[in-house]
């Protein structure tokens, strides 16, 4: 199971007719407490959709009682009349649910610019409502995927209690959250505050670290509820460690199924005279075309690394740069060293260490590669 | 004729064996006076290639009279014995023409990470500097080439003065110069801080202004060199009209041959706050892989402008965004507006305008679409 498995949460998955296929495409999650904390981050994208701005409002308070979300179109730069669409929504589910709309957060993803048809959502809703069950957590992954070839899930279990968690996002993969909605739950005890400090803390080492095309979404959300059902109070520590784990996990899974993807890219930074400068660096090769087109065509083309790395601000000296490429190391000192033939990428897992050799900072940005089969999902998207 | 058009200039291309195709790979352009001043830019890059590094201290007193260019290697990151590469080669050009090796600017172009046969760039120069002549333009421009497929030349007639300019570049085209050589004659008497200002002030809305695929080289630069033969000494207005005129010309086939392109993308944002800002947000949407994807399927996809835009700084109200593609406004007040089945793509040139409504400046950004051709070009480039 999923964001079912902690105890006091039901979900469900309907199709509400949105998406043309007849899939699944409207999903509800419930917390039926006894606590009702939360806490949610959203995308840094200025231009935000209208579930976005919605949502804000409603986790100013701490208490979220339930996230429904819908595929099949992105509610964004739809309009007032879109954000009314949104508000209708919240309505129908605090309606059912017995609660009051400023505890649901509505989330929605698919084409920018299209509104969903307000009477089919809100049918969706009511059928979810009807279906709602203790093992509906699959179908609700199974309901928010776009272009996701598989619906991505994850437990992780503490002692007594458990966090569940469901992802979409196969594109628009980008820095400060990718194109995804992420709902995660757990049975624990977590005050509104500390589940958002722990959020953060999650948030930053994962999905602010998946970088899979450098398109920042409008509609991403990632919103973690938490029950309370297990009567269980971990240490902010043990909780901390098990959500990045769960977060971690979730984001993996984003990027093992990102949009024509032939390889996973961890682009490991060391020695830097900072955190974000690692990070900075790390994401200057993530977002070179060149380079990941060059591991698409198996080519350990270093030069294309150390040529990203250079329009950064960060702390090295140009000419004491060493870079490896699984493992060997292609370049030291900014000379060429180990021969780059002997660097297999025929795998799907990819390494890059970068040593800036200014500091004791490090981190890792994770990327895809730039494929034909990318190009070809993208060009025929929404036609 | 190109850069041997103003008077004062010799110039040749000759093939050295640095292509493993036999086909030209060293140009050189000899300024014979009787001025010598010049003005260079160079990449932002901050990992530099040994002929950057060697040329930036030939530029300093303004003086150059000649530049050397050779193609099939970039000699970037080849260590010491690649700067001793660069400074042998000024050596040989200036014993060859009886000057100084410190008023030779040396350029290289193609992998990085390679190192080029010393002995054949040696006797590649010795070639050359026989075979100059005042109609050796058209071989130099050849001989520059990597993957583009067309060579690129320019002249500019003057009142009794001109400027002749050449251009190499198809790929790693990107924010402050693109992977690309430039050599700029004129026969117009202009000393060498006006020659800077013009320079400077041409390659700003030029050059600068080309984003066609995000990446910057280690190796770019653009020099630009005076004779004073015509005996004519133009306005600084006029010389910086003509300079611009040339490089903006320059830098359009540049955009036109990029590797793979299917179209050229003008993206001009208006009423921003500031150019810098319009530069901004114009640039933001050239970066977008996924928009430019969708160009490449003939699809106005807005919802990625609108999603580029709000990644950026600049004022505006995100409430408040107009966008046209190729002149239907499909987007007003941030809601659909105008048909987009409607906006017809097929053809090469595709123009895309943002309304920020926020301010009087206004900037154009050139990119291309993201195609399969840019991908299998840059997958197989260096195997």
């Amino acid at each position: 199971m999923t964001t079912t498995t902690p105890k006091g949460f039901t979900a469900a998955g309907v199709a509400a007719g949105l998406k043309s296929t007849g899939a699944k495409d409207l999903a509800l999650v419930v917390n039926h407490g006894p606590t009702f904390d939360s806490a949610t981050v959203f995308t840094a994208n200025r231009c935000k959709a209208n579930p976005v701005l919605w949502s804000q409002e409603v986790v100013k308070d701490g208490t979220v009682k339930a996230v429904v979300l819908n595929s099949g179109g992105a509610n964004c730069y739809t309009g007032p009349e879109g954000f009314q669409t949104t508000h209708a929504v919240a309505e129908q589910v605090a309606g059912g649910l017995g609660i009051g709309a400023i505890d649901v957060v509505v989330c929605s993803t698919g084409l920018i610019g299209l509104a969903n048809d307000r009477d089919d959502l809100l049918a969706g809703v009511h059928a979810a409502t009807a279906a709602l069950s203790a093992d509906g957590g699959l179908d609700a992954a199974e309901a928010i995927m776009t272009t996701d070839s598989v619906s991505k899930t994850v437990v992780v279990e503490g002692a007594g209690w458990s966090i569940g968690g469901m992802a979409k996002g196969a594109g628009m993969l980008a820095p400060a959250l990718a194109t995804m909605l992420v709902v995660i739950t757990t049975d624990a005890v977590v005050p509104a505050a500390e589940l958002d400090a722990a959020l953060r803390a999650s948030t930053r080492v994962s999905f602010d670290r998946l970088d899979s095309d450098g398109c920042m979404s409008t509609n991403d959300t990632v919103t973690v509820m938490a029950s309370g059902a297990s009567g269980i109070t971990p240490t902010p520590e043990d909780f901390t460690a098990a959500l990045t784990q769960a977060c971690t996990d979730l984001a993996m899974q984003l990027l093992k199924d990102a949009e024509g993807a032939d390889h996973e890219i961890a682009i490991t930074t060391l020695h830097a005279a900072s955190e974000d400068e690692a990070v900075e660096v790390s994401r200057s090769v993530a977002r070179s075309n060149l380079f990941k087109a060059a591991v698409f065509g198996n080519d350990p083309n270093w030069g294309r690394v150390l040529a990203s790395i250079g329009t950064t601000d960060a702390e090295f000296d140009p000419a004491d740069l060493d870079v490896a490429m699984n493992g060997v190391w292609v370049c030291r000192q900014s000379t060429p060293a180990e021969d780059p033939a002997t660097v297999d990428l025929t795998g799907r897992e990819v390494s890059v260490t970068i040593d800036l050799k200014s500091g004791d900072a490090r981190a890792t940005v994770w990327t895809n590669d730039l494929t034909h089969a990318y190009v070809h999902e993208n060009s025929a998207y929404s036609s």
